[in-house]
């Protein structure tokens, strides 16, 4: 699989919804496959919070896979032999993408807590001068979930670029009290601690929400931890273990200000109706059975919404496997789904 | 109604189920209305979490009405005419029974993080004795919701007292993966800041895990605060000044040692099923279908294994308004469950 890392440096300043305005950004960015010659073959997949635009295969400088690397390869569910396929991080994140650990060019120091409000809107920006750059304007497919789903929301209610099909997993279009006082605790949480400490226990309350009840049960039973391989002495039982480990991961990879501006992106979109009669893509909606934060009754309400303006979509309610986090595990079910849907 | 605040001071040891034991020990309890002469009108309701011993009413030195008030009085579910209530304050607890910042006769200081780790057993243990100083042998209903429900579990599988019936309201009789990894990220948010900050973000984090997602949508919708009445510069939403309420009013009442021992004894807690031989009881079993914590499905796994033995029990599955919380609100559904099992 033809696998590239790109650059895209923009000089045109970047007006925020805010009102500020980024004079200069990087946006980082994989390519998967190869464009063909009418450049209509592109699939568009953004990545939810924490995730970047690793995701698939392995350079020389990566350390694992990418995160949705058994959905994108030859003969996938996103086939790299017939599709080129664009992963961009997000402005804001932190993994080379213009963020708060870049640098403010007026004050020569890095931005830090002081990087201007981003939304979801102000994200597709972005995206959409990186396409024009590359001459793109038909997008075969536009694939996210999570805050990457809300994105493609956004993106085919837009008139800026032609999606022709459009899938979005596990996400809502409008704000959800839980995912916001969730979100709300974790940014209070941060506020308790300058050390990489806070930002681990942060990670390890979204990473419970992000996982279902039932994978908890079924996987840690009543077990309790070794003492040989417990991470901390306050430790008792394997689970709690496990979620200690994942949050000493992110810190390793993960930003504390990317956090708090990423999270109040989430909790200020709102899927704009007066848009929906923009859209001229057939539409896919997938939630999971299991997801405590995004869960099917609102796909249910924004498909009618859809139906209601004769949008041609599809939701379909998969059994999850992993709550939330059920998007990034292919089961038969969910990769039947997307590929008759990409196929149709 | 008669009520009554009173302290048992036990000079008898208690032997805790870890081996230490406490030399002596205090509770403060409740009661409400009258002992009859057979002393067999006894309602024993046991408190959750972070509940206490004021269970009803008003006296001179209570800020507000008990936490079960409008359950509790002259013809009410808990009918103080007909019987004699007991409410009993939990030890490790901060409202009055010996706990943390009760002084330890050893050290001559307060026990601080050093209280011996408690059990759901060992509370029993101790109201025991209380029950025994009273000369009551007979409990006429026993009741009790979340941390409650597992005294309750426990109390009616032990041939200590003779419970006539008992009722188990939000409860599980095993461990709980989701509630011991929300209770390790609760200790761990306590592990950050010594002052009463973290309690107050831990305390936001168990709150959000009491009330259900329904509940936050229908009451917030997307309300953003008011300017003037926000409690923190950081919040927008009018959901997000609730939990901060909450935390910070939560502080002034509670104690950080008290959090993290009574959630460890909540993470211990399983039912010992070679016991269930024990059960005379007749027993009501209440879940709620918004409880994340405490799903019916755990009620249905426990209600199996008494009936297995033969045991006289009843489960139902109530409409909650509040998920986990329900248990604290009366409609006319839990209402009439509760009176037809108490008069049947």
């Amino acid at each position: 699989m033809n696998h590239q890392r790109e650059i895209f440096s923009s000089s045109q300043p970047l007006i925020l919804e805010s009102g500020t305005a980024l004079e200069s950004f990087d946006l980082i960015y994989d390519t998967y496959g190869c464009l063909n010659e009418a450049q209509d073959n592109v699939i568009l997949i953004f990545h939810a919070f924490s995730g970047s635009h690793h995701a698939a295969g392995k350079l020389e400088s990566d350390q694992d896979r990418g995160w949705w690397d058994s959905f994108i390869g030859p003969n996938k569910v996103f086939d790299t032999n017939k599709n080129y396929i664009i992963c961009i991080n997000n402005i804001g994140s932190c993994f080379g993408s213009t963020g708060p650990s870049s640098l403010n060019e007026l004050t020569n120091t890095p931005y830090g807590e002081n990087f201007p409000e981003i939304s979801v809107k102000d994200w597709n920006q972005a995206i959409f001068y990186l396409l024009c750059s590359l001459k793109i304007n038909t997008i075969s497919v536009a694939v996210g979930s999570s805050l990457g789903g809300m994105q493609v929301m956004d993106l085919i209610s837009k008139k800026d670029v032609d999606v022709k099909k459009g899938i979005i997993i596990g996400a809502t279009h409008k704000p959800r009290q839980l995912n916001i006082l969730l979100n709300h605790v974790q940014r209070s949480i941060l506020k308790l601690d300058d050390s990489s400490d806070a930002l681990k226990v942060a990670r390890m309350l979204s990473h419970v929400s992000y996982i279902s009840n039932d994978f908890l049960q079924d996987r840690f039973q009543y077990n309790t931890q070794d003492l040989e391989t417990k991470i901390s002495d306050d430790i008792v039982y394997e689970s709690e273990n496990y979620l200690s480990y994942h949050g000493e991961k992110f810190v390793k990879r993960f930003n504390k200000d990317s956090f708090i501006l990423m999270t109040k992106a989430m909790d200020s979109f709102y899927f704009d109706e007066s848009k929906i009669d923009n859209i001229s893509s057939k539409v896919l909606l997938i939630s999971f059975d299991d997801d405590l934060l995004f869960p099917a009754k609102d796909m249910v309400e924004f498909h009618k919404l859809l139906k209601l303006k004769g949008i041609n979509s599809k939701h379909k309610n998969l059994k999850g496997t992993r709550g939330h986090d059920s998007f990034l595990y292919l089961t038969k079910e969910y990769k039947d789904e997307l590929e008759k849907f990409i196929n149709s």
